[in-house]
């Protein structure tokens, strides 16, 4: 199990997390919250591959399904204490973020897609599960109107494609990439940078 | 026109009149009425099938746009008579729930997917329609919150699967799998067993 | 860039200000706008093109984005005056949605599907786009409850059928069975032709 696949296990965890925990506010059962944090983790990739026209990546290997057990269980287990531990999840889901941006990207790539469609994908791949995650517990979703989320993969995503061209070596071009949304992600909330919405201008 | 093509169609009857129903709940119009019901039915078959990358079963026939114009014409004739038939709709729904989900499995299986695939195919050709029409109507999915209904596909799949590795006919393996989803279901709403909801814990 | 091209482009902007707007009023920030406006646009060809299986139209060509793109900029910089011209959008609205339609059924005929499957088709590349934008901001789908609009396609698209099968030209058929839709969206909206309700019959 090499470092990438343990990002990637770390991310989804988180993700599953942010689903479970919004799932527990509105008082679903135990696989109502399974289920909603499955979306939230594999919801942005499924839509992805389907587009793509690929085999759902978590169709391939059971790890998805068992992470999110696990995530469960740790929010069962833990419950009390899962609120005190805000800051460390806000990371792992910035994590997440970053790696699921650049691996939309890369699958886009090895399917000879252009860079724009590159960018939705990397875009898809890390925001969409929230965006599913928000209409199943019937929310307006929050990516549409709090701090810089999703943007942060397209800026991100350009930046792994401005290292992409530059000829820079494939590990290197990943981890400049996931860094930069990141980075990104975490300065947005550290300083409150959000985007104006519509109705203000009006 | 065999037995299991006779019980689909019930099913698929039940579950558009659910569909129907409650979109009339919304003052949805009659158009509104008929693709909630048909989403309702077919959504969960479809969601399979993307996954899988087959056509959409509905796709090759008409049965299931005629059997939702049916459930459609029910309704409006015998609106004021349908709530008194809760009992009768709950033993179909719980019908096209056993029989959904094996169909789900045995598509996966004809894919050559393990078990896990077939479980949750299983149980989104079984539940998922149900989350549609509860997205579609703009209200928290039902599934997630009463009674074991998805969880009733896992539990009925798992001991299809043990038939299935048994070596049972196809029909005995299909017959019992069918039959334990149904008898779990109806013996969950009979006792109200349910799953515990995550905030009682907290 | 032929005509066809032209009132393709002149729907995508229709529908792209329509989720704009409705994002706007729910006070989504610019990005969450462009999302709604993009899915709304797009997304019924997007449903179309994963059920017939083949790449989703505007993964081929960005000027789908771009003209949401246009359409961001359009509502930011016009916002004031956007209202007042409520009846230039009404009309680019019925117009993509005819033109919509049309695309809708020759894509399920040059995939060798039946009529049925084709009305079906030609009404989820009109409709559906406004139904996702109703689930994003996290309200009941208008179209279900307001004047006939996703009926416009079925009619219109039979209609489009009888001069298919009469033999005439395509040029001629694609011409009627969009203008068809347009004019029987237009009629029903000026004259308040709405479906009954379920509801009203209890």
């Amino acid at each position: 199990m090499n470092l990438l696949t343990i990002i990637d296990y770390i991310g989804t965890f988180a993700f599953a997390i942010s689903g479970i925990r919004l799932a527990s506010a509105k008082r679903f059962d135990w696989f109502g919250a399974y289920v909603v944090g499955f979306v939230t983790a594999v919801g942005g990739g499924t839509i992805r591959d389907l587009l793509l026209d690929v085999t759902p990546f978590w169709m391939l290997q059971s790890s998805y399904l068992i992470i999110t057990a696990l995530a469960l269980g740790f929010v069962i287990v833990f419950g009390k204490y899962v609120i005190r531990l805000n800051n460390t999840f806000f990371i792992f889901d910035a994590i997440g973020l970053g790696l699921f941006a650049v691996v939309g990207i890369e699958k886009s790539i090895a399917h000879d897609y252009p860079m724009w469609v590159g960018l939705i994908m990397g875009t898809l791949t890390g925001a969409a599960g929230g965006v599913l995650r928000d209409t199943l517990i019937n929310e307006v979703p929050l990516i549409f109107r709090k701090e810089i989320y999703a943007l942060a993969c397209v800026f991100g995503g350009l930046i792994y494609y401005i290292c992409f061209y530059a000829g820079l070596s494939p590990a290197l071009t990943q981890t400049v990439g996931a860094v930069s949304v990141i980075l990104i992600r975490i300065l947005a909330v550290k300083y409150h940078v959000s985007l104006p919405n519509l109705k203000g201008e009006n």
